[in-house]
């Protein structure tokens, strides 16, 4: 079985709903942030890297986001969650997930993390004053690329649960959602979905 | 045949080394970021995000690297340069790669590019003084998973040749190279093959 390492309103919920559509057999474990649990040393033992999510496997542990999401929609081939029989497809599902986790998610850090890029508080704060600016340039290049009902058209991919995960800071980053009207249409469409329902409940303790 | 819009010294050069090692029929645009050769309307036409590398192919273009060395190599299975067979070691191979981008190579672009994230002259001060700690910090992780000749072990994936680019601007990013011996042996190992130097070669105009 595999077994998910998770924080509530992070980056994980991705890989979280991703189980849930693939038909995954699987269990969580939470960490909280809030208690540095990332940095105790079992969860280093897991993932030294001190970030979520970690993916433990029967072959060992998996981590970063895009590469999660790919192995669970090759794992599970049924659920057709991204197109590896297609070379250029897939290529954009993961251009599509990259950008999410290298630009988009970087982004959105500087609010919370800029510790990691700069030591003074006066730097620390510059950061986080341009958040709703330099996310909001990322969510204008997301709103282009969107055009169907989900981000790769008419199939839902792993590209969904990714978006629908990073456009839930949307608000708490400054950002006017109403910029980006397909991006909305998007969250709406995807907290309908049973699996998002089910995840969201899991990661509230409701589940 | 592929074309590819590159520029030199930048993380595009992975691409261009990986399209070598395939055996992929392809061509060359240079662009200057000197002369902010991203940012012309000509190329926004092709890669509105204003980055390299972009990779024009029969079917439209692919854009960011993670998603760009795997196309690579699953178009071109023979070279072998990702266990598409393997879900979990082509996770490996993608967490890696995932690393490299959204971690490594943002903690390097806060020297250069620290006004994505803040507008003041002295956050941005503040940013580049603290890289040679940053991606050190990144190296550290990379050089705890290094023990084989190539970063997957014995066989040569699109790994190496990302993180042979990266490693290359560890001395004007202010980090001591000695701290990371098993990186420097693997940058000394790729700086040998044969695509190597002939990208490098390419990029410098003498190819």
């Amino acid at each position: 079985m595999l077994k998910l390492f998770y924080a509530p309103s992070t980056c994980s919920l991705a890989t979280h709903i991703a189980l849930i559509e693939a038909g995954a057999d699987y269990s969580l474990v939470r960490l909280s942030f809030a208690s540095d649990d990332q940095r105790k040393a079992d969860y280093l033992a897991i993932n030294p890297k001190a970030r979520v999510p970690a993916l433990v496997t029967e072959q060992g542990v998996l981590t970063e986001t895009p590469a999660l999401l790919a192995y669970v929609a090759q794992r599970f081939p049924a659920a057709r969650l991204a197109p590896f029989d297609d070379p250029f497809a897939l290529a954009r599902v993961q251009a599509f997930n990259s950008y999410l986790c290298s630009t988009l998610h970087v982004a959105h850090a500087h609010r919370m993390r800029g510790y990691r890029w700069a030591d003074e508080p006066e730097a620390i704060a510059a950061m986080r004053r341009k958040v709703p600016e330099s996310v909001s340039g990322c969510f204008d290049a997301v709103e282009r690329e969107l055009s169907g009902p989900w981000v790769m058209g008419d199939a839902y991919t792993i590209c969904d649960p990714y978006l629908f995960t990073l456009a839930q800071w949307l608000e708490a980053d400054g950002v006017d959602p109403a910029r980006f009207p397909r991006v909305l249409a998007h969250r709406r469409r995807c907290a309908e979905r049973p699996a998002v329902q089910r995840a969201l409940a899991e990661e509230s303790g409701a589940g």
